[in-house]
């Protein structure tokens, strides 16, 4: 029987694609330091937990299409907070971050649309966009430069008459690149001037390590029209299991075609719309130290990192990820000699090998992604690890 | 700025555009009894509630994406119960019913493809098959025939090169049509014999009224290849608002396609897979319960609708909707009515108009869609105010 072209195009995901080693590492007993995933170890609010149980209504109802009150209410106030004010109709809670984009996706590209997404980038954005029958247009970047984007040289030339949005994780995933408000103005500009969609997927937004102010694509009044929000609460209150995402647009017809799509998959889970509610009013406090500890995650793997000879990498702005070059030849056939041969003191480490992360066949072949998402002292070990084994490979390969 | 070709040919929901005239009426003091949507009325069990005030890990983590262990077991559990065995693998757990048929259709569709559907059908059936670029080719039924579409008569000549699936919801929404097992055959057999997916909605399988058996296109072990099953704990446990729903295929490609998707999504709510597979634990004898009190409320809104002179009507064999033809010209338009300017006593009644359920255009527009998710004494009063307000309808056109 036949499937479609579109998904026939996609891939699994790059980043689980060393479980069944895993699994058999673990078998033979071996520890593994997991920087492969995204998934914080922080603990999530109690203010959660708490809500969830002083739910009280006998039965549990299908939730507005666009979203409980209680929730559009809380976003909002989040936004004013950092000086934007949203309208109720601007606000649609989604089932994670991932559907805000699935849906935005689908309301703006066609097949044979292009949309532009800074590489390395989020490997699921693929996903999303093959599902649409359009195709993403890489920007390059390297290493060398901290895998900084926002240049008009470098984004013109991509502009064609088929090209719809302009896409990017900010702060970076993969890469932990965090744009300077010029950097940031420069791509609303872009939009503005080649009537683009910009889409900021901004999920991170908390996670910045500088002193930087929080920002969004929302502060420019000018891009009203162009600006698509994405954000969730899985990474700002380490709730990831709560899916529970936004999508935010002041464009009024994008409104109307995203509740199409809202009301034809009914609602968002009703209780994980009441706890992430209270999350935000819990969340300022908590906020503060979590972004003491990443800090601290940020400073000691990236001080381990460099101290390995020819690891090629800048300091990471933000986000719980470090993009880097290491100095082996293939880092997929690297992560599976991790687990299949190195070990020490039964220990072994897990990375996302770099080329997932890629669009253009053979790029990044050399990188990896680091989420640091581990306590200070497991992640000293883990690089540690990694370093030896950097060793012990290049050794066996000469 | 330019929307996808694909969702401008997407509609509002039909069921939910009446809502403004809903509120209007609200504030007029005026009560609605409400029969235009499938909210049900019946309590959730409390073993739901119980789980999820019983969770107690500090991090709300991304569950697997295919689903917890928990609750595919939970689901293959309740398979084994009515005979059908399903592998770990075959089993997705999906955000409700509603992602469960996205994915399946996102799998198999291409533009220009075709899908097969028995009209009057969910409205919402129309945005997800339009996503994927493909048309729905509609069966003809009548309600003179209790909208009854298994037949190779009438569906054959509907397939041709372009096709690529049946897609039928059994017991049926909006029609209450059950198919018998002869008629489930056949509807197997044309997917055999056709090379088509057969994708059998059967979220409502437990709400049948006249002794039939659980039925389901997993019976049929000679279309493992064709059978993809929708399945939700939203009707079955009254527990809508948790999105919990499930995807079940056989075809080992098929799988590997969907599991693409459930990883660029990430996962479906965690603390609602928990609770949910704690529904199917308290399950059966909760059933029975439920299916005696629609049983009764089918028997009332049949007996009241067939006494309003000129309504065309067969008894609904399942589900929890009637659909019927009312001796009015356009059920949209006396909608609008009974919300602006109909009320005895204070009161009126909401339906879903008919013509939402069909792709043909001009069909469906003197018939409606009632929801009997009311008590059996509200019911009544709700029938006797339809039947008075198409009296006094009927009257004002003279």
């Amino acid at each position: 029987m036949k499937f479609s072209s579109k998904i026939e195009k996609c891939s699994q995901s790059p980043i689980r694609k060393f479980y069944p080693y895993q699994v058999e590492a673990n078998k033979r007993g071996v520890k593994i330091y997991h920087l492969n995933i995204g998934q914080p170890d922080i603990a999530t609010p109690p203010a959660y937990f708490d809500a969830v149980r002083n739910f009280r209504l006998p039965v549990l109802a299908y939730a507005p299409s666009p979203g409980i009150p209680e929730m559009i209410g809380a976003v909002r106030k989040y936004y004013a907070g950092i000086g934007i004010e949203y309208g109720a109709n601007e606000v649609f809670i989604t089932t994670g971050g991932s559907e805000a984009l699935s849906i935005a996706l689908n309301c703006i590209l066609d097949d044979g649309d292009e949309i532009i997404v800074p590489e390395p980038f989020y490997p699921n954005y693929n996903t999303f966009v093959s599902a649409t029958g359009a195709t993403i247009r890489p920007i390059h970047t390297t290493a060398e430069e901290g895998y900084h984007y926002a240049s008009r040289e470098k984004i013109e030339p991509l502009i064609n008459e088929r090209t719809r949005a302009l896409l990017f994780t900010n702060p970076g995933n993969p890469t932990g690149t965090v744009l300077s408000p010029e950097e940031l103005r420069l791509m609303a500009d872009l939009a503005k001037e080649h009537g683009l969609f910009l889409i900021g997927d901004e999920v991170y937004r908390e996670f910045v390590y500088g002193g930087e102010k929080l920002a969004s694509i929302g502060e420019f009044d000018d891009i009203r029209e162009n600006a698509i929000i994405i954000d969730s609460v899985s990474k700002r209150f380490s709730a990831c299991g709560a899916r529970i995402g936004t999508l935010i647009t002041r464009n009024r017809e994008l409104q109307q075609h995203a509740l199409k799509i809202c009301q034809a998959r009914l609602s968002v889970a009703t209780l994980d719309q009441v706890a992430s509610a209270a999350l935000y009013d819990a969340g300022t406090e908590y906020f503060n130290d979590v972004r003491d500890e990443y800090r601290c995650r940020r400073d000691t793997i990236y001080r381990k990192l460099t101290e390995i000879p020819g690891v090629v990498c800048k300091e990471p702005k933000g986000a719980f990820y470090v993009m880097a070059k290491l100095p082996v030849d293939d880092t997929d056939a690297f992560q599976k000699w991790l687990l299949t041969d190195f070990s020490d003191n039964n220990e072994t480490v897990m990375y996302a090998p770099g080329a997932g992360f890629y669009a253009t066949p053979d790029m990044g072949r050399d990188e990896v992604r680091l989420a640091y998402v581990l306590n200070c002292r497991d992640l000293e070990r883990a690089m540690d690890l990694l370093a030896l084994a950097i060793k012990q490979y290049n050794a066996l390969k000469k």
